[in-house]
C-alpha cells in the first residue's frame, strides 16, 4: 500500500466538485459571462460546395438597421493559419497545415465562409445575412474519398495533387513474400464508416474585445493555450498579446480542440475598434461548419493459417478529409497504427491516404481516428474467424498483442495479461459461452446475436508531439490550496480527478482543495488542453511533482516553527505529524497563517513546476453487445452491451464509469443510426438538425455496463491512464459482430440503420 | 550609472499602461462588470445618531413586489469583526479592535446600519426601505471629543470608559525640568481640524455570489487580500473560502483601506442561497457610512530660547473616532510620532488619545494623521517664529530634522540635507525673499503673505506592522510577461510603475510587459494593497526580485541552448547577449518559444517569491503657498502655490508630478473649504453631497507646481520611496501661514472659509 492510498483519496468515488454549481444552474458557461451589451456577429456560409466568389453586394444588408460592420471574403488579409489543436512545433517540418482564411473566396464546402456581418443584435444580424448577394462561379463537386484521388477529380488544394493531403505506409517483414505461403485463407473486406458529428450540448461560442492592451477571448473550447497561439497567428499579432480564457465548457468531444471562430471574432472585435463582439453558432451551424468525424474506407486483406495465426495482412484507408486540413492526416495515422499492434503479425503492408473532398472539415472526434479503425479491423476479425471455422472469442485469445508487447516507436508496453483479463471479465458478466451457443443456428425473423471486439488506445500524444503539462498551487491562510493547470474540465470530471491527486500528495482533504476551473492563458500554467486523453496523465505528472514542491516548502517552513529537522516530518490530512512518533506538531492552518504574517519570515507559500512527458501507456479493452434482429423490419435491438476498461488504477471509480457510459452511448450512434447526408450533387448536408440527425440517447439502448481491470500502469505517477476516448472505440464493431452472429451477414458500413439492414438483407434473401 | 539607467525605462514619463483604455472609457470598474441579473441590495440607515433599536416591522417593506429578502439587525449572527486595511497579526495584541457587526440593534451614528433589503431592482429596493418603520431608544448624542473624553458623558462602548479607545504618550528628556530655564519664551496654541471626506470619484461597490465552493466577492477596494481575510472573520467561515476579485477602482484615498460592505454583501447572498447580490452606495452614503479623516484637536507648548533653538515642547492631540474603532489609535499614533521628530528637541512630551463620538466612522484617509498633525505642528511653528521674531524660513533652516538623523525605533534616517534642499528650491520656484518683504508691511483690504510648512512621511509600516509583498512573472512564448502582484492599481498609476521596474530589472522593453492590474486573491500573490505610500516601495523589492529569478532562469535556459555559460550572459531590451563582446546571441522570444515547445527540455518558465520589507525610508517635502486676502469678503485667493518633494529617485516623473498635483488639490480643499457639518443635536450630517460639500477642484486653484529633489532612497531598490500621501500633508498649514502673513491673524482650525476668516477677523479688528 503507498502513501497514495493510505490517504484515501484517489480510488474514491467522490462527489463532483462542480456537481453543486451544475446542477443547481449556477456554473458559467461562455454566453452566461458575456456581457449584454455585446455586439453579435454571425457568418454568411457558402451555398455551393466548390467554387469561387466572383462579388458581393452588401449595399442592401448595409442599410438594415442595427448593423454596424460588414466584412467579405475580399476584406480580410490573406495570413494563412492552422486550426488543430495541437502543441506547437518549432520545426516547420511538424507543424500544422496553415490552410484556413478568416473568410475565403476560394470555397470549398457547401458553407463555407465568405462574409461575416456584426449588428446591435441577433435579428438585425440575420435580416443582414439574407440581405447579401453573392455571385458565385461554381466547380464540380467531389464527395467520395476514392473518386477525389482519381485523376481529373476537381482539385480543392493546388498543391495537393489528387487532392492528396498525405500518404504514409508501413511495411514489416515481407507481405508478398508471405502470402505464397501455401494452405493459406485470404480474407478480404472494404469497410466504411460515416461522417459524423460530436453533437455537444454546448455549441460554439465565443466572445473577444480589447482589454488592457491585449485581445482577450473568451471562449468554450478544450485548448485554450493552443487558441492564443492560433489566434496570433491568424492575425499576425504577438502571441503574447492574445489572452485566451475557457469558462466552463459543455462538451467538447474533440471539436473544440480545433480552432474554430475565435480568430474572426477577434478580428471583427479589432475591426470596431477593440469593441465587445460575441459569436455563436446555431446547432445547424455546428453541424456543417464546426468540425465532423473522418469517414474512413478500409480495406483490409488477411492471409491466414487454418491454425488461426496470421500469415500476412494488409491494409489500405482512405481518410475523408473534408475541405480543409485540420488535424491532417495524424487521425488516419494514428488508426493505422492501430493495425499491425492489436494484432501482431510479422508481415505487414500498410497504406493510409488523407484525401480532400467537398465535404466539411474533419477533425478530432473521441477516439481520433480508433472507432473507424476498430470498426474495419474487428469487424474484419469476426470475419477471418468465420472464415476458418474459429470463435471469434478464441481468435482473439490467440491472436490479440500479447503481455510484454512492446512498440518500439512510443516504448509502450503491454505489462499484464490486459486483453484475456477484459475479455474474460466481459464474457463472465454476459454470460457469454451460453448465449454465443443458445444463439447459434437461429431460424426465424427475430434472431439474437452476441459480438466483441477489442480496442488499443494510446494515452497523450508523445513520442509524436510534446507532451507537457504545468501546474500551480497557491497556499491559503486556512491551509487550502488552489490549483492551476492548463488541462481544462470541459464536463468529464478532471477538476475532480485533479482535485483527489492534490488532496493525495500533499497531504491535506479534499475539500481543502480548490482546482480553478476556469483556464485564463495569462495566469494558468502552460498545458495543452483536453484532448488525446490525456488529462489525468499527464497533468498527474505536473499536479503530483508540483504537490512535492509545495509540500517540501511546507515541512521547510515546519521546521523553523517546530525546530525539527523537515526529514522526519510529515503532512497529512492538513496535518503535520513527526514520523516516528505520529505526534500531531501543528496543523497546516497554522503554519499558513504564520507563514504569511511572521514578522519574522512571511512567506506566501506557491509552488509552481513543469513536467515534460516522455513515456506513453497503452490503454484497452472490448466491447460485448448482445442483438436482437426484427428482420422483417430491418431493426436492430441493443439487448444489452458491456464495456470493460483497463484504464490503470481509477482515480474515481464513479467518474470512470460515467465516463465509460458516455463513450459507449456515443459508440451506439455510430454503431446505429448517426451519419451526415449529403445531397450528392451540391454537397449539401440534408440531416444538419437534432430533428433529422439520429443522435443515441439514452431511450435508444439498454443500461449500459461498464466494468474495469485496475492494472497500476507503472509508467503513471497515480498508474491511470487514458480513459476519455476509448470507451467509444469498440462498441460499433461489437454490435456490427452480433448482428452478424444474429444473421449471418456481415454489413460492412455504418450505421446498421433499416436502410442499409434492407439492402444487405436483400442482398443475402433475408428480406 | 547603474543598469537600470542603462536600460531607461526607469525614470521616464513613459504613458500610463491603462491610459487608452481609460481615456475609451474601456477600463472596467466593479459595476462594469456585475452581471444584470443581479439582485440589488440598500441598506436603511438609523435616523438617530445614538440610541437602540427597540423593534423593526418590516411587513410592509415585504409586500412591495420585487422585495426577495429583509434582513435586520435582530437577524445577523452575533459576530464581531475589524475593518481596517491594516495586514493581520497572529498576535492578538496588535490586532485590529472588531467591533462591528454586518448590522446593529445599538446604533452609534446617524446613519448606522439596521437593516438591508435585497430586491429585483434598485426601486423596489428603495421604496422597500421607505416602507421599514423602525423604533428607536435614544441616547443623548456627544460629537466633540473632548465633550466625549468627560465623566457622564454618553459612553458608545462600554469597554472604553470615557470613551477613549487608547491613549498613547511620549517622554523624550524632562519637560518639567526643561522649562524651568530662564529666558525661556513660552508659545501655545489649540489647532483644529475638521471631519472631511475622501470624495474619490467612484463609490464604493461590491457584488457577491457563491461561485465554486467559495463566497465570490467583487469590490472597489485597495486591499483584496486584506478583504478576503476579513469577510472570512465576518463570516465565520475560512478565509480560503472567499475569493476577492478587485478590478479597476476608480480612487480610495484610503476610504477603499477598510473592509466596507463585503461583509454585508456576502452575508445577504448566502441568505439566498449563493445568489448574485449586488451593493452599491450613493454618493450621501459615502459622505456619512463609508469612513472619514480623523478631525484632531492639537494643543501645543512650545519654550523656545531666544537663539531660535526648542528647549522643551508638549503635545496633546485629540483624535476624533467617531462611532467604531476602524483604524483606530494608529492614526492619532503616527501623527503624534511626526511631532518630535521633524523639530528634534531633548525634552518632550506627548500625548494622543483617541476617542468615541457619535460622529461618522473616522478610518485612514490619504496623510493617515499627518496632514492634521502637519496643520498643528507646521501652524505652530510659525507662531513660534513670530514670537521670537526669525522668519519662518530661518526658524525653520534651524530646526527641521537635520541630516544624519537616526529614528531609532524604525531606524529611518535622513541622508541627506533634504530639507534645506527642498524649502531651496521653493524658495527659488516662488520668488520667495522678495516677495517675502514685499508683503511684509501691507495695509489695506487686499493684502497678499507668504507662508512655508514643511512635512516628513514614512513609507510603508515596517516596524509597526507587517510588510510583505509577492509577485509572480509568466513569460510568454513572444518573450513578453504577465506581472502579479497583490498591490493595486486604484488610479494612482502603480501599474505603469510597476511595468517600469519589472521591464528594466528583468531586461525587456515596456511593451512586453503586462502587470494584471485586477486582483483575485485565488491567484495573485499575497500582497496586503495600497496604503501607507508602500507601493513602489515595498512591491519594488518584490517585484526586483522576482525579475532577478526569472532572469535567471531565462539565463540558465539559454547556457544549455548556448552552450555558454550563463554568468557570461545578460538579457537587455528583450536580447540575450554575450556581456564580453556584446554579441547578440539570440533573442528571448526565441528563446520563450524553445522553452515553451522543446522536445528535449519542455518548460514553462515563471517566477514566483515573496519579499518581506524590513526596512522603512523618511519623504520628504514643503509647500510655499502665496495668498491674496480680500479682508471685507473674508475670502483667501490662492495666487500660487509649490510642492516640493523628496521622494527618492522618480520612476516616472510624469506620474509623480501627477500625484503630487492631486494631492495638492485635496490639501487646499483641506485648508479652504472642506469640511463635514454636524447638526449638534442630532448627530446628522448637514451637507452629504457634493452640492453642500465643497470640494476643492480646478476651479479652485492656480496651475499647482510640483518640484522634486531626487534624493536616491539608499534602502530602497529602485531608489524611490513613499509619494502617495506626502503631497497633501503640507499644503493647509502653509496657506495658514500665507494668511497670517498677510493679515498678521493666526487661524487655528481648518478650513480657512469665509465664515471662519469673519469670525477671526473680527475678532482682530480687521472687519
Amino acid at each position: 500500500m503507498n502513501k497514495a492510498e493510505a490517504n484515501g483519496v484517489i480510488g474514491k468515488s467522490v462527489k463532483r466538485v462542480d456537481a453543486f454549481d451544475k446542477v443547481t444552474g449556477r456554473a458559467k458557461y461562455t454566453d452566461d459571462l458575456c456581457d449584454r451589451s455585446a455586439y453579435v456577429a454571425k457568418i454568411l456560409h457558402s451555398t455551393i460546395a466548390n467554387g469561387r466568389v466572383l462579388s458581393i453586394d452588401c449595399s442592401e444588408a448595409e442599410n438594415v438597421p442595427g448593423v454596424v460592420k460588414i466584412v467579405t471574403c475580399f476584406d480580410v488579409p490573406k495570413n494563412y493559419f492552422p486550426t488543430a489543436g495541437h502543441p506547437w512545433s518549432t520545426d516547420p517540418a511538424h507543424q500544422d497545415v496553415s490552410d484556413r482564411l478568416l473568410l475565403t473566396d476560394r470555397v470549398r464546402f457547401y458553407g463555407d465562409e465568405v462574409a461575416a456581418v456584426v449588428a446591435e443584435d441577433e435579428v438585425a444580424a440575420a435580416q443582414a445575412l439574407r440581405a447579401i448577394r453573392v455571385e458565385y462561379e461554381e466547380y464540380p463537386v467531389v464527395l467520395d474519398v476514392q473518386e477525389a484521388m482519381k485523376d481529373g477529380a476537381p482539385q480543392l488544394h493546388e498543391e495537393y495533387p489528387n487532392n492528396i493531403l498525405k500518404h504514409t505506409s508501413i511495411r514489416n517483414g515481407n507481405y508478398e513474400e508471405a502470402i505464397q505461403e501455401p494452405g493459406l485463407i485470404k480474407v478480404e473486406g472494404w469497410y466504411d464508416t460515416p461522417t459524423v458529428q460530436h453533437c455537444h450540448i454546448e455549441n460554439f461560442i465565443c466572445y473577444a474585445e480589447e482589454d488592457a492592451g491585449k485581445m482577450k477571448v473568451v471562449t468554450s473550447t478544450q485548448i485554450p493555450h493552443i487558441v492564443r497561439r492560433v489566434v496570433g497567428q491568424a492575425l499576425g499579432i504577438p502571441w503574447g498579446k492574445v489572452r485566451v480564457i475557457k469558462p466552463y465548457v459543455g462538451g467538447g468531444f474533440g471539436n473544440k480542440q480545433d480552432v474554430l471562430y475565435e480568430p474572426l471574432c477577434a478580428y471583427l472585435s479589432i475591426q470596431l475598434g477593440g469593441r465587445l463582439v460575441k459569436l455563436d453558432v446555431s446547432r445547424e451551424e455546428t453541424f456543417v461548419c464546426n468540425r465532423v468525424r473522418h469517414a474512413i474506407r478500409s480495406h483490409i486483406i488477411s492471409y491466414v493459417r487454418p491454425d488461426g495465426t496470421f500469415a500476412a495482412r494488409k491494409l489500405e484507408c482512405f481518410s475523408n478529409q473534408g475541405a480543409y486540413a485540420s488535424h491532417g492526416h495524424s487521425i488516419a495515422a494514428k488508426g493505422m497504427g492501430a493495425f499491425p499492434q492489436l494484432y501482431p503479425c510479422p508481415n505487414v503492408e500498410a497504406d493510409a491516404y488523407t484525401v480532400f473532398t467537398n465535404r466539411p472539415v474533419a477533425g478530432a472526434m473521441r477516439g481520433y481516428g480508433i472507432p473507424q479503425a476498430m470498426f474495419a479491423v474487428e469487424s474484419h476479425t469476426d470475419d477471418v474467424a468465420r472464415a476458418i471455422g474459429m470463435s471469434p472469442l478464441a481468435f482473439r485469445q490467440k491472436n490479440l498483442m500479447p503481455k510484454g508487447y512492446v512498440d518500439h516507436f512510443s516504448k509502450n508496453e503491454l505489462y499484464q495479461d490486459t486483453f484475456q483479463q477484459c475479455m474474460e471479465k466481459g464474457r463472465c458478466y454476459i454470460d457469454y459461452d451460453r448465449k454465443v451457443k443458445e444463439y447459434a443456428d437461429q431460424k426465424g425473423g427475430i434472431r439474437r446475436g452476441i459480438g466483441l471486439a477489442a480496442f488499443w488506445y494510446n494515452t497523450a500524444v508523445w513520442p509524436i508531439s510534446l507532451e507537457t503539462s504545468a501546474c500551480r498551487m497557491v497556499l491559503n491562510q486556512d491551509g487550502s490550496v488552489q490549483v492551476q493547470v492548463g488541462e481544462t474540465e470541459i464536463g468529464q470530471g478532471a477538476d475532480t480527478a485533479f482535485t483527489q491527486m492534490a488532496a493525495d500528495t500533499l497531504g491535506v482533504t479534499m475539500d481543502k482543495v480548490y482546482v480553478l476551473s476556469s483556464q485564463d492563458t495569462d495566469v494558468t500554467p502552460f498545458g495543452t488542453g483536453a484532448y488525446a486523453s490525456r488529462q489525468t496523465y499527464t497533468a498527474g505528472f505536473a499536479i503530483h511533482q508540483t504537490a512535492l514542491l509545495l509540500k517540501e516548502k511546507i515541512l521547510n517552513y515546519a521546521h523553523e516553527l517546530t525546530r525539527m529537522p523537515a526529514s522526519i516530518l510529515e503532512l497529512e490530512n492538513g496535518v503535520i505529524r513527526r514520523k516516528s512518533d505520529g505526534r500531531e506538531l501543528l496543523s497546516l492552518e497554522e503554519l499558513a497563517t504564520e507563514a504569511i504574517y511572521s514578522l519574522t519570515h512571511s512567506e506566501h507559500m506557491t509552488a509552481e513546476s513543469t513536467y515534460q512527458t516522455k513515456s506513453n501507456a497503452y490503454s484497452f479493452g472490448c466491447t460485448i453487445a448482445e442483438v436482437e434482429v426484427d428482420i422483417p423490419a430491418c431493426k436492430v435491438k441493443l439487448l444489452d452491451i458491456v464495456n470493460v476498461h483497463d484504464c490503470g488504477r481509477l482515480i474515481n471509480p464513479s467518474l470512470a464509469e460515467a465516463q465509460v457510459h458516455g463513450g459507449m452511448s456515443m459508440g451506439i450512434g455510430f454503431g446505429l443510426s448517426e451519419g451526415l447526408k449529403f445531397d450528392e450533387k451540391t454537397g449539401k448536408v440534408l440531416n444538419n438538425s437534432l430533428l433529422d440527425y439520429k443522435l443515441s440517447t439514452c431511450m435508444d439502448h439498454p443500461d449500459l455496463e461498464g466494468e474495469f481491470v485496475e492494472n497500476y500502469e507503472p509508467t503513471s505517477v497515480y498508474g491511470t491512464k487514458g480513459l476519455g476516448e476509448p470507451p467509444v472505440c469498440s462498441v460499433a464493431p461489437a454490435i456490427r459482430n452480433a448482428v452478424l452472429q444474429a444473421t449471418g451477414v456481415a454489413i460492412d458500413e455504418l450505421p446498421l440503420n433499416p436502410h442499409k439492414l434492407f439492402e444487405r438483407f436483400q442482398e443475402n434473401g433475408l428480406v
